[in-house]
């Protein structure tokens, strides 16, 4: 009944509440649109898809910030509908919203940031969301519980993360909250549609802010794929309060680790939430000539449909892998490439390990999560990289024509 | 009973002989060795896999014809292990059925050309294969039948094509088998395990049938993709007998385009008997920067998951194949993509077609071969492609451990 939030009150970050209604714009009548409000205008940095498809909400979105000089007030997140291939009509309707919410929050129109996502191509009901806003001015809160649940779509569960961090001696809290599920292979100055929020109470200015996002969506957002999916609409959005009156230095390493970790978290939820998902795979590419190298083998295998399916049925069929490296355009030794399941040898020097035992591989697969290590060569270069396996009932939820 | 042989017996390229057995490498015991004899060293281009892991057959297959210059007396084909990711001893194992084979057949060890399909990381039972070559030569026949059967893995039916150009009055004959299935993304210098056979009777040199063999490819083989994924092992070789002493000169339209045209015949049936494949569908891709470009876009669209999965349930999703077009790479006119699903107007300028007719996009989607176009701007690179959708009996087949 009385639910602890799922991020304490203690830990979530200062100067920032938070609300969701239901605007009618999903068909099951679920909460459906998500409200963060900061208390003063809050400075911000954000990513944005590389699909050149691109919603209306992200043109929006980046021209806000633009005028603001990286200043928000207020996130208007809808879910149900992307607002995306909507045309003039599509970036009319989302400048009817940002104005809406800026005259119910008190700011100016270009510090309301816009997010949407859900089906592409149809027309946003903008009408149903401004209706919706005083409802949402009266239920702010400092528990971000049901925005996380608002700005869902075929996820199966919100998804949060929270972390602080001394800097100075005084305490800066950071937290997330994300959706994601399909459509997941985010290049942020690339993402798909993954929205993630992130908020922190440090006082940080916009420039240092851009610096931090990126370097830690690199090593997390940037480093999973569903199904290899970019979306048009995919979104990092990073807001620093100020309100612990912390101030965080430009490259700051605590705070820097600190943002990294909380973004693993959340990439790593929205993996294991992916739809039809029943293994998350942490794959650790080593030995490739180059960091960039590694990555193209990670993306290969992640996206490979054999290896995903052979994931899924639990099956220990190396050679799969060792095809999807052969084909990732990265340089490799394929006659000395070694792959692990664990701590399990399965493939030494291009070849089945002498010392393979399949009945132990199959059973190490049966684990929900799971590490798969392989070294392509002598190089320097590596990743991690966490993908999922591909199910039938992937197929089923994406191929289930409901209109 | 007595049936009609899939290539009728007079149209079938002049001089070469077939056999296949069953060497007891399939698990199921059902022919798994299959060879084509010419009766005189035929005149010999092959193009191999891009995956930088690549099977022993095709290693020796690729010294044999340049020690050869171009010549082949004796494929040799056996299904239900790639010998791939095998090391010294697959090249070993490979090497001794060439040699049996030479020495069975009358003819070098190095005008005997290898191929093998099936698991890869097995160690291939050369010795199976050894002792069925008697029996292989005791059946040989002019009728490719058993050969076009020996040859499948997860393939269900046989896949052949034939056809017969007159050049200078005379009549040349062309006719091709092959196998495909899972693992389809060819890119030849490129191809998945797909094994293509085409037999000729035309008097060609090598290196002219080099440069047929690589246009007539281009615009078939390399145009279709099943799961994206590109096999150790894919081969099309293109043996020419000389047997109707019609002499065709380098580069003669009329043969290219018989050759061109049985290769797509071949490689539309690849697709259409692709792992768990209910539809087939043809991508025209327009107004492109460059081919190359069209040629972007139509992969990223073929190697959806969320395309595909759509096509599996007849969804008219057309939010997807926009969303992929601009994540491929390509140059797009966001503004002014327009889709057409076969003649019915989806999309224009970006957003949903005024004239857009659900009900009848959805009908249309439920054939089992239908052409979906896009134009992505006002350029002149165009091309087509074909490709399946992605279905839960994919999933199946690939997810099934059985060992």
């Amino acid at each position: 009944m009385s639910d602890e939030p799922l991020i304490p009150s203690d830990a979530q970050p200062r100067g920032f509440r938070f609300a969701a209604v239901k605007a009618g714009i999903k068909p099951s009548g679920k909460l459906d649109f998500a409200v963060a409000v900061a208390d003063q205008p809050a400075a911000a940095a954000a990513m944005f898809t590389s699909n050149k498809v691109q919603a209306a909400p992200i043109a929006i979105g980046r021209r806000h910030l633009q005028r603001s000089a990286g200043r928000v007030r207020v996130v208007a997140v809808n879910a149900g509908n992307a607002n995306c291939a909507t045309g003039e009509a599509g970036l009319a309707a989302c400048e009817q919203v940002c104005r809406a919410a800026a005259g119910t929050f008190g700011c100016p129109g270009h510090e309301v940031f816009p997010s949407s996502t859900g089906i592409i191509g149809v027309p946003l009901p903008a009408e149903k969301l401004v209706a919706a806003l005083p409802e949402a001015r009266r239920s702010l809160s400092r528990d971000s519980d049901s925005f996380a649940r608002a700005i869902l779509t075929t996820d199966t569960r919100p998804k949060v993360a929270h972390t602080a961090v001394s800097i100075g001696g005084e305490t800066v809290r950071l937290a997330g909250v994300c959706k994601g599920a399909g459509m997941i292979h985010p290049q942020l100055v690339p993402h798909a549609t993954m929205l993630v929020y992130l908020f922190t109470d440090a006082e940080i200015e916009p420039a240092a802010l851009d610096e931090f996002l990126r370097a830690a969506v690199e090593r997390s957002f940037n480093r999973i794929s569903i199904d290899g999916d970019t979306s048009t609409n995919d979104t990092v959005l990073l807001l620093a309060s100020g309100a612990s009156e912390v101030n965080v230095a430009a490259s700051d390493a605590a705070f820097a680790e600190a943002l990294t970790t909380l973004c693993i978290s959340l990439a790593k939820q929205i993996v294991s939430d992916g739809e039809g998902v029943t293994h998350v795979v942490e794959l650790q590419i080593e030995g490739a000539d180059s960091d960039a190298d590694a990555l193209k083998i990670a993306r290969a295998i992640a996206h490979s449909p054999l290896v995903k399916t052979a994931w899924a049925g639990c099956d220990p069929n190396w050679g799969r892998l060792m095809a999807a490296a052969g084909y990732s355009g990265a340089a490799i030794d394929s006659g000395h490439i070694a792959i692990w399941f664990g701590n399990l040898p399965i493939c030494t020097d291009g070849g089945r390990a002498l010392d393979f035992d399949e009945h132990a591989a199959h059973d190490y697969l049966k684990r929900r999560e799971y590490s798969i290590r392989i070294s392509v060569g002598s190089g320097s270069g590596r990743c991690r990289f966490w993908t999922s396996d591909l199910t039938a009932e992937y197929v089923r939820i994406n191929a289930d024509y409901s209109t």
